[in-house]
């Protein structure tokens, strides 16, 4: 079997120093919810997507992009001088298609930059699930899932969706990591009622305390958009 | 149910600046084998065990230090200059009893070391897993199950004893951390056949390679040594 490219499974932004994602594909991983708006805003038809770190650059990089939308929330409301939430049902066709959704989020976007230039960066959540899988299937090379997290804290999401990939993909990848088995046990122990294992998750209690219950369940639903959502420079765009 | 002290997990020393191990009870945990070791030990009737993190100091205090034994392994072999390996096996009554045991382990007391001062430490292992329980639940203060991990990466095995231990301790702590529910889940995954479930673990392919499969069948027996080892100054010894 150790032909097969190498998937692993990274849990933490403070264990990345781990991997080494050169010659990699990291799959970023933020379930609730900086992944799971990437790939519905991309699939509805948004022409790219910019995530950044700062509320301030969100806003400078919206003021110099035409067409574009400002987006990003703290503490679970909009955040000041930004003009949307990090919601994927903020972001329908009749509204975000056509447009530059400028996005900035906590842990998602800190990892993708911590990853940049490393290795070739998509995205990945439930409602991309099988597309994401399906794009590592015909590359043939190695895999890194790396999941955002809390502020450092592993969390069971972000977990639950690599353990997702993991049982997906392991006849065609060598897995000697044991962050990927111990992702693929609770997988299988969740038997794909997601919504219903996360409800006792220390995100769930946070987001449901926001009355974001809808966006969880949305979030936790696979294939609703089946796009790959891939980083060039700047920007995650439809991977064509 | 938030009067109750609150129990977490910490699944790699890297992600120990999370965690705040004042006024908590800390266990540390290196199931292969280090933890192992020292409950066998000590419940074998050794007057304590010194943990130290080089080969060197390991030999120096050895020399300094009556009715001594030093034991550590590097690569699976007993290391250059040291008598004993870092098998729980080779530590039985008539050998060890009444003896001082200093042990070179490369995860288990470098962590150890790490949270030393910040809180009380004790040890745990499937071998005394009921006797750390009992204790814990004795004491109604704030634990924190600090896994060794394999140079601070994720582990299976320390991950999984984890999980027991919240398993039996759930109704009488609060549990707000995603490690502890995602370890209760690989634990109640395995049903307690804890040998079968980490046949594919990381760390059993590496220590099985080196022929050391019946240590790992007794490291991963529950019961075996009902001590509980806590650190007095440098020493771990018996707590009475």
């Amino acid at each position: 079997m150790s032909h097969l490219p190498k998937l692993e499974v990274c849990l933490s932004p403070a264990l990345l120093h781990l991997y080494n994602p050169s010659e990699t594909i990291t799959v970023i991983i933020d379930v609730f919810r900086a992944t799971s708006t990437i790939a519905a805003a991309l699939d509805n038809g948004a022409d790219r997507v910019i995530p950044v770190s700062a509320v301030d650059e969100c806003i400078r990089i919206g003021q110099t992009t035409p067409n574009s939308i400002t987006a990003g929330e703290r503490d679970g409301k909009v955040a000041e001088g930004l003009e949307h939430g990090n919601s994927p049902l903020e972001y329908p066709k009749e509204f975000i298609s056509g447009k530059c959704l400028v996005l900035t989020t906590t842990n998602g976007t800190r990892l993708l930059h911590m990853v940049k230039g490393a290795s070739d960066i998509i995205t990945g959540s439930f409602l991309n699930l099988g597309a994401v899988c399906d794009f590592l299937l015909s590359q043939q090379r190695p895999v890194l899932l790396a999941c955002a997290a809390w502020k450092d804290r592993f969390n069971l999401e972000d977990t639950l969706f690599a353990g997702a990939v993991v049982s997906r993909l392991k006849d065609h990848f060598t897995i000697n990591c044991d962050s990927a088995r111990a992702a693929k046990t609770i997988h299988e122990h969740s038997k794909g009622k997601y919504l219903e294992y996360l409800k006792d998750s220390s995100h769930y209690h946070r987001l449901a305390g926001y009355g974001l219950s809808n966006d969880l369940e949305y979030c936790t639903t696979p294939d609703l958009h089946p796009v790959v959502p891939v980083l060039r420079g700047e920007a995650l765009i439809h991977h064509r």
